[in-house]
């Protein structure tokens, strides 16, 4: 078991470096406090979801972030493009799977996109993960929702399914790449009383994966669930508990201020 | 008369407790502050409009609010089909009539809706409820405007017309269910400065009648837009009068710290 | 050679007397954040972008703002629409080419923009006004980017081909009619870190454009892009130089507290 006074934090200073474009293709509720975290953090968010550039947005890009949030028209189609050709370039792409739970639509919209797609990453909360577990879980709408089972074994199950990369956001985080687990014990209560802090982490991911070597993408998962996480932890040092608010406000000045010795000072990750 | 001291507040402790889902099909402008709004009182927000769904969402929520601040393209269709399955199953169903007042195309699509769906509730500024009651009114754009009638009488023949609670919003609030009519004088001015503020008055009424029983709609809905107006006069209390950047940020904060208490305490709501 | 001293705002206090109506045709990321700036600097926004009410809106409106940001659909039928309506009845019309470098769908979108519609002004970044002057420019995705070429001569040529007059954002703002071009260093580095701070400058650039006559449009462009750096430069002045969330709220805050004497006192205007 490898504790957090191990951490090291590689890729934060990466995204400063380089400042990946990340392409977006998200919703009505996230499309500014995504694009804002991302600048926040240091990389180039880029919101683009017409069919007639989803070619051409990834091909100028690091990654590509596909949310399903508030789905209207044919954003599916435009989806599957875009992902299709970030898997022809060989970058990053990551799935948020808003809702998945909620309404068969959206089931029957996550299940084109992972025929179509062979993702990177699927980044979401509890409920969301499993339904795509195919385990019985307690969600209400886009909520976390409760359930008995072991959120290490959804996980896992999902990562080997879809050979994918998992992370499951909630009081604990849980990142896996099938073998791998990592628990993570950051964060804050505060997060899920702000809308779009999922979205906002499923883009924070796009841009760890797009500066990272292919074969350290679990680390680099791993490091950016931290360093979001360790983010609202600053921010919610100084406020009263239901200062909502000023906490998505001092989200994004701590996403700005963050730097590698913060992450590791702060950060409580433990592999499992 | 009953007057400010008698008044009580039933409904905010309900919201905390139960969590209710409230379905929104809103607009680009006021997604994310509506979503963040209803996190904040307690609510739980989903922005849904894809026709797929229209079934679904209503199905899981306690109440779904309509907005038709920035239509483009088959959200009417969405709309009717959420709106009539909110009446199948008997939760309440809010219209936001933004700008109807502006052009005959919003007029129509109101039309449209008003034939299509039996409303609990209209809640919109004076122009907006003026257009709807085929009153004269000299309103700009999605602005409230002037105009010399009545709005208690206005919102009177509003709701008798439409068989509707209506809420208009303003200096003093007029709240209706044709009989009864309710004039609420907390607020700010700061709050017609800030984009949106309606908007999500519009879903905190849908919030608000989620947990009421249905002879209590009436009673429900005054709470929602004193509690709201309370929250907006807490908000501004140490700002300067042009801050308004900080009073939307603090808007959420006080809606998440708002307690029955402080409702009560200040609320000043008339009978008439 | 003008300096800053003898800058005069003249039509601030114009749009806080005539709270023109403006026509905002925007993307998902920046329509919150455009219509709360205009609000808090005295101007009345109204976002509406659905063909139906294209001629109606503009109608009521004096300015129309178009901004390419996200296309999604049939927006660019709708905002050629709009556009020709402002033209016939002679209101100022302002474009934001939001990443026009980027793809050759939104070259092409902006192509039969200019094509259809008289613009009255360009306000963009580097970059994207590179791309319409035909320019080399290393851009990536919506931000600036960088080139060796004169920003100055790339603004007056476009001013020159399109017959408008052209903003140039930037570490020095350029703004130009194609005869007179005038250099602007105020601002804050702050500015580009916050999403949809152009768009919203676009907007801005309409509600002083609707207030000034059209001899006077030069003149009403400069003051648009000197005012709003100057509530920029004061917005950061009390922040840290990461804290992005806390500036864009400032940045509200200051648009709404901006007097004439505080734009004379910071400008920093030159004309070449």
């Amino acid at each position: 078991m490898t504790t957090s006074t191990q951490f090291q934090s590689i890729y934060l200073q990466k995204i400063r470096q380089n400042r990946p474009l990340v392409h977006n293709i998200t919703n009505i509720v996230a499309a500014n406090f995504s694009a804002n975290g991302l600048l926040a953090l240091g990389a180039s968010p880029i919101m683009a979801a017409a069919i007639e550039e989803m070619e051409a947005v990834p091909q100028l890009s690091s990654a590509v972030v596909i949310n399903i949030g508030t789905l209207i028209g044919k954003e599916v189609e435009a989806m599957v493009l875009a992902g299709k050709t970030a898997n022809r370039l060989g970058i990053p792409v990551i799935l948020d799977p808003v809702g998945v739970g909620a309404t068969s639509f959206r089931r029957q919209t996550v299940e084109i996109l992972l025929n179509e797609i062979q993702f990177t990453a699927i980044r979401g909360n509890a409920g969301e993960l499993a339904t795509l577990a195919g385990v019985k879980w307690q969600a209400k709408g886009v909520d976390a929702g409760e359930g008995s089972h072991s959120l290490v074994e959804i996980a896992q199950q999902v990562a080997k399914r879809y050979k994918t990369l998992v992370a499951i956001s909630g009081e604990t985080d849980v990142v896996s790449d099938g073998l791998r687990t990592a628990l993570l014990k950051n964060g804050s209560p505060m997060f899920p009383q702000i809308t779009a802090s999922g979205c906002l982490l499923s883009a924070v991911c796009g841009a760890f994966l797009a500066v990272a070597e292919k074969k350290r993408y679990f680390n680099a998962l791993v490091e950016a669930c931290t360093a979001y996480a360790v983010a609202g932890e600053v921010a919610a040092k100084s406020l009263k508990p239901t200062q909502y608010g000023q906490f998505a406000v001092n989200l994004l000045d701590e996403l700005g201020a963050l730097i590698p010795e913060t992450v590791e000072q702060y950060a409580e990750v433990e592999y499992v």
